[in-house]
């Protein structure tokens, strides 16, 4: 469309307009990384690749990765950073510019993120800023990135003060998820992605939430079939969110269901307690309690949300959070605009309704839903 | 649109697609920052704003614009940076971040950028990256700012090794474009803002080019009628390239028209010979005349295009530019994309055409045709 000229008192405006596309895949496969090189080429032709990856991930997957890469005719520059949050900086980032420009990777050269949510979040970040945007493709490796973090666009690193205060939506082409990657999971960390996985179902898709409840043993033992299907469906939630929101503009928020207690008690604990999936098995539980208590949702949904935690093994209660270090984590969380945060609640298994809270007393709710 | 979920072999796929729908205005304003807070309550309510200016523009409009704000009832946060290129940093995008986060600035609140290019790139790129994005308005007060930078949404902040390296595409919610700020305007860097109003009737307005051809000492009078007639024209023609291809993928490219050589020259006296616009002149002038040798422009149009720059008393040559520096600073273009540059033709006043040129020939030609 042409910009329009429009006479206005002493001034005139001219209008800018423009509609973006985005389209992309999220490509699941049963086995290993073959296929990654055509997915890759699909996207971004070319005869480079940038890798972009931790060390506990390069040691478990970085040959068959590098190696399916070269297959495909592409030169590596792997970029390996140390495992954990401590890597989400403006200072890793600025690292990672460093190493691009030094190598001379243009525009057109993708860069892959390998691992799982902080390698994701800092190698897009990255990859959203360096030229102003080079192509990115998220390959998560645990059950977190696989159905939460590598699909929809969010990337950031962390500041002193908070965490993803500083990044950029930004929307990967393709996402690849090899399922052949949680077999090497650690138990603990398997257990919390299935936090994520219970969200979905909770916040669109019934079918799911029931089919785990149905076996949840089933699910522990990681039984290839059923965890192939549970992630396809957890993620399909997902991307279906973010298809009608990219921007978190509205109706995005309903992922945010459990995450307004997990990020407090992260927070709290400095990032050095509860897994990110633990905490939000405590704030989905939590929001369920406390649905229950204003009439948000009935006493037996309430209960088999919290039921499907425990039986994963997840805590589903931390006592001890006083309402003042609540309030202080909600006051800083991005989601709260003014005094006031959009509490998600667990309406039915696979709706969810929203609710504006005042502050104050959400923190002192949520403590006592806790405790 | 849903997500669809595909069957594929071993593995399946589920789309994530969208639309993102951008819309913002440019407004002209005759006199002062009048209307300014109007404009800002239309694009993002609230009562906090964020204003990031240098201390050259504080000092000339920073009371003006603060009064302003305040009558339209916001409490405004300043944050003056040096003035100059050397402000487009990540260190110093750090401090701004900081700021932000110790005010608890949150998602809501817009910032302002108040001046030239730099501060309109810097402070762009950190309204894009401080919470994934917060609302950011553009209020240019140089005349290549209003005419060029502001708008297009194009922010960034330099790498030690080349300019603009680290950025993001960000639309602002608007941009407002005072008059009276180009009337404290030092003569030489009004000038130098004329070369990119001289691009832009070259590239799609033959009557702006004619306006200034008829007239060029009225122009530098800065004739308020004429002058707000030129930024209008000329702010029009990007404002319908950038509506057209927002993140430089095609069509957009034809602004780069006189920029290849002009960045060349800057990256190869460090940022501290020609400013931008001058430089730009010298690129243009130097682009009309190898077109003319390649025969993809006429004479005519070649010499029309030099002597309207000479006219406002614009460099349009640099003599002593060596092959290797120039080939060596094209490399390292961003829109450099393997060995080739996608090199603009002024084919016509109002018309461009592209050629790709491989990145030593070019070298070779443009140091001929600037000497």
């Amino acid at each position: 469309m042409a910009p329009r000229d429009r006479g206005r008192g002493r001034g005139s405006a001219i209008r800018v307009s423009f509609d973006t596309r985005v389209k992309y895949e999220i490509r699941l496969e049963a086995g290993g990384f073959d296929g990654l090189a055509a997915e890759v080429a699909r996207v971004a032709p070319g005869r480079r690749a940038v890798l972009v990856t931790d060390r506990n991930v390069f040691e478990h997957h970085g040959s068959a990765v590098r190696t399916e890469l070269e297959r495909g005719g592409r030169e590596v520059l792997e970029l390996v950073v140390p495992a954990g949050e401590p890597s989400k900086t403006v200072a890793r980032a600025g690292k990672l510019w460093d190493a691009l420009v030094r190598a001379g990777v243009d525009r057109s050269t993708p860069l892959l993120a390998l691992g799982g949510g902080v390698v994701g979040d800092l190698g897009g970040f990255v990859a959203s800023t360096y030229l102003r945007g080079i192509p990115l493709i998220q390959v998560p490796t645990t059950l977190l990135a696989q159905v939460d973090s590598a699909i929809g666009g969010k990337t950031a690193v962390d500041h002193a003060l908070g965490k993803n205060l500083i990044g950029a939506f930004y929307q990967p082409r393709a996402v690849f998820a090899s399922m052949a990657a949680l077999e090497t999971l650690p138990d603990r960390e398997y257990r919390a992605g299935l936090a994520e996985v219970v969200k979905a179902g909770v916040i669109g898709d019934a079918e799911l939430f029931e089919r785990m409840e149905a076996d949840p043993a089933a699910v522990l033992e990681r039984r290839p079939a059923l965890l192939r299907d549970l992630v396809r469906r957890a993620l399909a939630v997902k991307a279906d969110v973010v298809s009608h929101d990219p921007n978190e503009t509205g109706l995005r928020a309903v992922l945010n269901l459990g995450h307004t207690l997990a990020h407090a008690i992260e927070k709290i604990e400095g990032y050095r307690g509860a897994l990110h999936g633990e905490a939000v098995a405590i704030g989905l539980a939590s929001a369920a309690r406390l649905s229950k208590r204003r009439g948000w949702t009935s006493a037996e949904v309430s209960r088999r949300i919290c039921a499907l935690l425990e039986a994963f093994g997840l805590p589903t209660r931390r006592p001890g959070l006083t309402v003042e270090e609540v309030q202080v984590a909600l006051v800083r969380d991005k989601k709260t605009v003014g005094d006031s945060v959009r509490f998600v609640a667990p309406a039915s298994i696979g709706g969810t309704t929203f609710h504006w809270v005042p502050v104050a007393s959400l923190a002192r709710q949520l403590v006592a839903a806790a405790a």
